[in-house]
């Protein structure tokens, strides 16, 4: 199966339109090949380690790679099983919570800006600055915030485009400056999520990723859909894909996790930084002076 | 003479072709004009700090003032003169100095975002990103960044042209974010920094305040000069108007940067936060409980 899975098919970057209803939430792969993608994600991640140690070497150029998913849809276990394994010193992990008050008193980008990796290191978001057009236009919060009038004189449709292109300029604005911006959509099934529910209430061990409002935000399903088709749409670019992935099988959704990270890796291209002439000539002093000691 | 001063006519938003030879650094006034201009200044001060409480309590709107200039034009004691008598705890002050290797490893408007005042703060920036179109141009800094090659391409042209354009987006995404970004050029005559920065070398107390790197600057004026206009030129606009104040009598400077202070404020026309009715009536009920202690 694998060698005909390509991570381009679930890739958008401005050119197509992404309609959520064609994208699938699972691709029934038959239990057997489970150990199969399960071996290829950790081939990707000795891959990403390998990557990683040269971009952190020559520390020009970042990468931000952003998940996005409903509730229990596996962004937590897709970080912990794609990433482990890859040194943590060029990694850094931002779990984006319910905005604190001074985050709040900010532009939406400011804890996305504060938080971004420095180059040299790849940034996880777990959520991000997307849940700024999606959690607060599904829950009509953005009518809510302090901000001076003419901030809030758009209908929806215009304070959410705007949005939309100030995203589109913000990662424009990092790419020209160094950084590239992955994002990915954990693309989770309703009944799936609903299974994934009923373990967190029936697992003690699972209880605490549980709590109540989840079940509002999964009452809110298609309202969430319509906000996430949009803001994909809106915001996929060459230079700032979307992957939109099927979520309902685990170990599938890792391997096409790590399938993206490499590819961008790759395209990166990160080279050990070469030494100059006169740098060189110093390292062969410091040898004699070694040897001679 | 004071009354027939109007700050507007420092002005740039972008409509007309600033030329920095026609912008005056000095406009000769008479020294008995001295303490007309010191009295309005304090007139000024008290203005800001009555609107500033307004901006605290509202918490709606964010101001940031950003002072750049060539050396010894009088950024900190503007600061100083200016703001002194405004509550401190509205307002923050950040310098940009040299950059960190934290900051040149992230995005050149990463450090201005990071500081950025909260809503319902004046930010004062002494100097700023604007940096990164002047001295970084001037000294040709940009050929030595620790960029990918693809960031690297450019003509010096290009290169800041596309500065230039991230700064206006960034400037305009925080005007539809809640904020003002009012932005001053102290024009300082070349023949008074020099009278400066010979009180600097023959003056102890003022010693600390000067390096020889000072005239290594200073014999790059005109190069400066033309990196001033261009970056005006690009980035005035009518939400970030650029202010160019002519420097060479401190008491009017500082009297002109007070009117551009207070006149953004005025037009951000903050209001102390107006109770609804219910909270109105919870007042009241608290009002009784003292009463009746």
């Amino acid at each position: 199966m694998a060698h005909e899975m390509d991570i381009k098919d679930f890739r958008f970057d401005g050119k197509g339109h992404m309609s959520i209803r064609d994208c699938k939430t699972s691709l029934h792969l038959s239990d057997e090949d489970k150990p199969i993608y399960q071996e290829l994600t950790r081939v990707n991640t000795e891959r990403m380690g390998e990557l990683q140690d040269k971009l952190y070497a020559q520390k020009r150029e970042g990468l931000v790679v952003l998940l996005q998913a409903m509730d229990a849809a596996g962004k937590d276990s897709t970080i912990k099983h794609v990433m482990s394994g890859v040194n943590p010193q060029g990694v850094i992990v931002h779990s984006f919570k319910q905005p604190t008050s001074l985050e709040l008193s900010h532009d939406f980008l400011w804890r996305a800006a504060c938080n971004l990796p420095a180059r040299g290191m790849i940034g996880l978001f777990n959520r991000s600055y997307y849940e700024d057009v999606l959690v607060v236009r599904v829950h009509q919060i953005w009518k809510d915030y302090e901000l001076p009038k003419r901030c809030l004189n758009d209908s929806e449709d215009e304070f959410f485009g705007k949005r939309f292109r100030q995203i589109r300029d913000f990662e424009e604005y990092l790419y020209e400056n160094g950084y590239r911006v992955l994002k990915i959509f954990l693309n989770v099934g309703q009944d799936e999520q609903k299974k994934r529910f009923m373990e967190r209430i029936e697992d003690p061990r699972k209880n605490w990723k549980f709590s109540a409002g989840d079940l509002d935000d999964r009452a809110l399903w298609p309202k969430y859909m319509k906000a996430y088709e949009e803001a994909i749409n809106a915001t996929a670019t060459e230079h700032a894909p979307w992957y939109v992935l099927p979520a309902d099988q685990k170990w599938f959704t890792r391997w096409l996790v790590s399938e993206a990270i490499v590819d961008t890796l790759e395209k990166m291209d990160p080279h050990y930084p070469e030494m100059p002439d006169e740098e060189k000539a110093k390292l062969d002093d410091c040898k004699a002076r070694l040897l001679s000691e």
